[in-house]
């Protein structure tokens, strides 16, 4: 434990992400100050909202810029602590980024218990679970009997969206880009219904997997996805806003979808963004029922793995392409 | 008593609609049936909203046609009574549309008190201000201290909207198309600025009219207005959409605004439509309330009046145009 591997952004992308964005390198592992805690990475999320982090312009995030490790979640285990309420050994969730090592804040810190595996903490019961759970249950309000439409459904929000989404008693049907992943939702997952947005007969094909229409929307995607739900939902539908990933791996986002705000009046139609982070008092009893759902088997937390610090930019790129099946995670320690 | 004065649609308008795609006939008066009672038209409310109406693609007013008397809400008093629940003299508020005399059955009616004007029920206390009402109070949320935008501010919802949010204790901005209605907006109503949307300067000159940004946004128009405030809202800002007036008076309406759903996620807004019709049950205790607002004062219920049904085409061309001030009513009887 003498140094710290770290992978910086080397340049900011102005289309396609590409592994060579990054960099690798090494660096003494940072010495915790007072107040701080000395933190070993176990495993990052990877997630495709870390992509408009890199656009020109400023997002949630902040600006983007060079030269700094990748942003990211990570769950980790405490080396040393110089702070009152932690100690060796600990786990907690932090925002590490990229690097096997990093000192943090102690108020940064979230301590989380042990379980089975902590890599959970960064999916199911990390940023990307809470998003599907509050998103889902706050914004989209799901009634049983309701229809539940995702995109990015494989994806490490979509999967987990779908599932809670049957818990409730809904039927689900799931938009994404292959038909494998759409195989394996409905297989191993339970969702009613998938559809692939590359068909060329997407809007027909969306309307058969929907004979009921459409009530709740989970958006990760935007674009012609969300153009194409909107003419398919029900009076009174309502569309959660989580992310607009078709537009995350470009400098020039395109327009709005037809139908807005039109057809928002006509069916009485709720759209609302949200970010995860607006829901922080109560991710405790939200990681308690979700854990809860994972151990008796309900929810399945899928982790689609990378190994090692190295693959990270790897893991990214790949992502952003749609290669990922449930959560895209680092795997950097045990 | 002995004919009907009907203003029929003759064409369904493919772009502008003109004054020529209507035509006065008359007609028998209609015998009341058993159940139904015979209504004088008093007045009539003429808002954007019916050029929806007469557009190809069927709305929540459903499919256009031709032949028929215009639609229109009305305030009338009751000549004739076949049904228990009215007697001659009656006030009511029913849909007689363009036309003097109408038989309805009574379940359709609301029978409603004696005030100093009558017409205000096709006004402030009718479908204008009841849309104004709710869509501000229920989709808006507007708190004391907070900026709300409405466009079409001088419009019959519009400048009920404004008057609304101030009673609220809000700084209210108003969008319309002409100075001199922005300047009676402020002198006149009380509204604390207005935008010129011809200008063009717009964007520039809305972002000095709210220094603090926009909390709610009551959205008549969609269209250009509604990107140029996406981009000034303020995180957890409402946007209520109300109608698309910037789309009505075309068959061929634009796509939707860029910022949905991009800016929805980052500022977590919300844009929820909403029809009046949906909030019938609260419909008395809110004319309740309007009326005690205008007897104090303290709401001012603008009517921009033309006389006798052979106006009303003109009437409802100038509205589309923009002429109007508060609530256009044609005044058929007093």
């Amino acid at each position: 434990m003498t140094t710290n591997t770290r992978v910086l952004i080397r340049n900011l992308p102005k289309e396609k992400l590409a592994v060579t964005d990054y960099e690798v390198t090494e660096a003494p592992v940072p010495a915790p100050g007072n107040g701080e805690v000395l933190c070993q990475t176990l495993a990052i999320g990877v997630g495709a909202g870390a992509r408009a982090g890199l656009q020109g312009s400023a997002s949630y995030a902040g600006a983007p810029q060079t030269g700094i490790v990748m942003n990211a979640q990570t769950v980790s285990r405490v080396v040393e602590s110089r702070a009152p309420g932690f100690v060796a050994g600990d786990l907690v969730i932090c925002g590490s980024g990229w690097q096997a090592y990093a000192s943090h804040p102690e108020k940064t810190l979230t301590k989380v218990p042990a379980i089975e595996d902590p890599a959970h903490y960064v999916g199911a019961l990390g940023t990307n679970g809470l998003t599907a759970y509050f998103g889902l249950l706050r914004c989209g309000e799901p009634k049983a009997g309701e229809t539940v439409v995702v995109s990015a459904a494989a994806g490490s929000v979509g999967h987990l969206v779908g599932q809670i989404a049957k818990l409730k008693g809904c039927r689900v049907v799931g938009v994404c880009g292959s038909d494998e992943k759409g195989a394996r939702l409905v297989a191993d997952l339970g969702f009613d219904a998938t559809v692939n947005y590359k068909d060329g007969d997407f809007r027909a094909a969306l309307k058969a997997a929907c004979p009921d229409g459409i009530d709740v929307y989970f958006d990760n995607t935007g674009g012609d996805v969300l153009g194409a739900v909107l003419f398919r939902m029900n009076t009174f539908g309502r569309i959660a806003c989580c992310g607009v990933v078709s537009q995350y791996d470009t400098s020039n986002p395109a327009g709005g979808p037809r139908g807005v705000p039109g057809l928002l009046v006509n069916k009485r139609i709720r759209m609302q963004g949200f970010l995860v982070f607006d829901y922080v008092a109560d991710y405790a009893n939200a990681r308690e029922t979700m854990l809860g759902w994972i151990r008796t088997g309900a929810l399945r937390a899928e982790q689609d793995e990378y190994q090692g610090l190295a693959q990270a930019p790897a893991a990214f790129v790949d992502l952003l392409a749609g290669g990922n099946f449930g959560t895209r995670i680092v795997r950097v320690a045990r």
